[in-house]
């Protein structure tokens, strides 16, 4: 006798959603669907390094279908969700096709904030997706071939000038390998600059870069990032960003700091599915717009509703949030993923979702990171082998994971970053290059 | 006593430019400028890898910088070239900015041609950039995402057709390819559509394919291609190509195959430097817009400026045109380098210049190709692992050589394509898909 199929669907094919969906892919009696906008996972930790040359975009990212391909159970569908109907169990894409649950799971992610300067998003890009990071990438490598070709000291001193706003690990990563670019990749490339006068600045509006470590650690990063060539600007606001550079304003007094490149590791904000279904159900949402779920990651009302990964605001025992990372992520996922497969075989409901803690780790650039987990906190060599160790673990989910520790292993070795190519339509950056000083500024 | 240096700059970093830059890379007295549009050399035979998810943009793309970065006698320039001024030996830049020269290399190749429909460029994207290929790769994978999608029989036929135009090298190479993908890589990644059901078909306009080989080839390539499952359909002319599907005519009948992707394998036109150079000196172009030199490569009357690569119209002693494929351009670089080094040595001049054909080569498939050279005629896998070979070979000047075999080996065992990305914006592919049939249309 066949019984009738758990109709799980899944938006979202994130760390989130993909373990949920692994999770979910030997259970007999259920029928997975999993929705994304793109047709690939996208390993989001190793972003920054397309973002400045070092590893293609194939070699981070791996199709949806070929991952899953194996799970008969589980079907991948290209689309954008544009509304939910908790009513009627139906999730609503964009293309007016409509797709019915009878569990959800909602892991759509988040993107840049640009705290109400939506006018920003344009002059500072942020490191979410593929095509930010080739963006990025033609950004950096234009400023360069720009600064070769000007005669004038001022304009070629603003192109090799890099402003990197956030001092978080997107920031971190960013400013390091940017860094690196400059002082070591390029650095025998062009005849008319020296690349490795190039300005690195790194701009936090706290007191230390890393603010989610441990105070040593966050110290640590800020020498090794200033022993890689990163001016590191802290207490310092931007309060302007415009085509022709970016002011802050430190110990009181605006500065104008001329520059053709801004890129924003700042800040994130939740996806709007997050609001849409906060307002549906009565849940509230905070400052990122990140929905607050319950314990067991459901939504109030709504038992067949989970939210996962960073559009979810949840509070451990200790008062502290779950943090928007990877593995918290994954645990959320399989959690979900699990609750399901107990509420259909009506087995007792586990505990509520608790977050397991197993460290955190930030790279900062060549043979140099930091890492903490409980009270072991390492720095340098050892925590980037450690760092290198862990994403390369899980990156052998990949289909291409050789590839990738070659590709490391090559510029490790030769410093060479050989995917500096400037690909795409740009418009911006000639605009952005090409800014002359607007006349009420003071540089 | 330091001489004055004899200023030769070199328009494009093609085939062509790139070898006679490493020729004139030792020359003492001589100093390079390499201008290009593009950061990068691009690979151009191994497109069509990328445009079926095969490789990535930079397994194919050697940035220039980093190719003659050993050359101190050597810069390279990022920029346009739009216009050059024979007469005061300057070229001039889109930027307005003017590069003064001694001798002039002129290597700025093609681009695709629609003859006299330059509507049907959108509709049907050629092979000859970076970002053709990963468009056309973007067109490719989101027709099966969309098929996966539709419950209309009808549409989901037409999403599966792909139209390919064009039975020479790009074309046949393009339809090998994307037989490949539906009938192996992506076999067992849907689950409502049997991606193995898809229809491939090239359109040739001449009696057979790959007409510059012998016949025999000829029909050992559409043998081979049909083994594949590509319908070639010869002696048929398009007359059309809208949204909806592409118009063909043969035998006298007309014909509409509806499709959502028609992929442009047909033409080439010289860059527009060649009649920019033809007005100005008085020389004639030929109907693909290619310049007539003469046979020292030179035009009439500037003895220090050389036209090369496929933007050039050349007769062989025999009558043939030399052909508009990479070695040519590579020897007629060579010889243009060689030569200037005689004039500024005051040598007597050398002959004119002969192509040597070391014969010609075409790829259709997994362990299928054909070659020439002379009396030697291969087919099969043979001429596979020889084009392999030779490409390897070539590719060797590139940083990433072993990148590129490994996954060429890693593909060649799993039938794998680990770069099958949709990325970037593609307006016009959710346009062209979700075409509806016009009225006036009978499929």
């Amino acid at each position: 006798m066949a019984e009738a199929k758990h109709r799980v669907v899944i938006i979202g094919g994130g760390f989130g959603g993909l373990y949920a969906a692994q999770r979910l892919g030997n259970a007999p009696n259920v029928q997975v669907t999993l929705i994304d906008r793109r047709n690939f996972h996208l390993f989001q930790p190793l972003l920054y390094q397309v973002a400045t040359g070092g590893l293609s975009p194939a070699n981070i990212a791996a199709p949806l279908r070929s991952v899953l391909k194996r799970q008969r159970n589980t079907q991948v569908l290209m689309g954008e969700v544009v509304d939910i109907d908790l009513a009627n169990r139906k999730v609503k894409l964009r293309d007016q096709a409509e797709v019915p649950y009878d569990y959800l799971i909602v892991a759509a992610g988040a993107s840049h904030a640009y705290f109400g300067h939506p006018e920003w998003e344009k002059l500072a890009p942020g490191l979410k997706t593929i095509e930010d990071a080739t963006e990025i990438r033609a950004r950096v490598l234009s400023a360069f071939e720009r600064a070769e070709r000007t005669d004038d000291v001022q304009e070629r001193q603003r192109l090799l000038t890099f402003v990197i706003v956030g001092g978080g690990p997107t920031g971190v990563e960013l400013a390091g390998a940017v860094s690196e670019l400059a002082h070591h990749t390029l650095r025998k490339d062009f005849r008319n600059i020296d690349p490795t006068t190039a300005r690195v600045l790194l701009i936090e509006g706290q007191s230390r870069v890393l603010s989610t470590y441990h105070e040593k650690l966050s110290a640590k990063a800020k020498r090794s990032l200033e022993e890689m060539g990163v001016e590191v600007w802290l207490n310092t606001m931007v309060t302007a960003i415009e085509p022709y550079g970016v002011t802050i304003q430190r110990e009181g007094k605006q500065e104008v700091i001329p520059t053709a490149t801004v890129l924003w590791g700042a800040g994130v904000q939740a996806s709007p599915l997050a609001k849409l279904l906060a307002q549906a159900c009565g849940a509230e949402t905070d400052r990122a717009g990140r929905i607050m779920v319950q314990e067991d990651l459901t939504l109030p009302g709504y038992p067949e509703v989970y939210v996962i990964g960073d559009m979810v605001h949840l509070k451990m025992p200790d008062g502290k949030l779950v943090p928007g990372v990877a593995p918290a992520a994954m645990q959320m996922g399989s959690y979900a993923a699990a609750d399901i497969l107990d509420k259909i075989a009506g087995r007792l409901r586990r505990g509520p979702f608790r977050y397991w803690d197993k460290g955190s780790m930030a790279t900062i650039g060549r043979a140099s990171a930091v890492m903490e987990a409980g009270p072991i906190r390492l720095s340098g060599l050892i925590a980037w082998l450690a760092w290198l160790f862990v994403h390369i673990l899980f990156l052998i989910r990949f289909e291409n994971r050789i590839l990738v520790m070659w590709q490391w292993f090559v510029n490790y070795v030769t410093r060479g970053r050989s995917a500096r190519l400037i690909t795409g339509e740009h418009p911006e950056v000639a605009v952005l290059q090409a800014a002359t000083k607007p006349s009420g500024f003071q540089a």
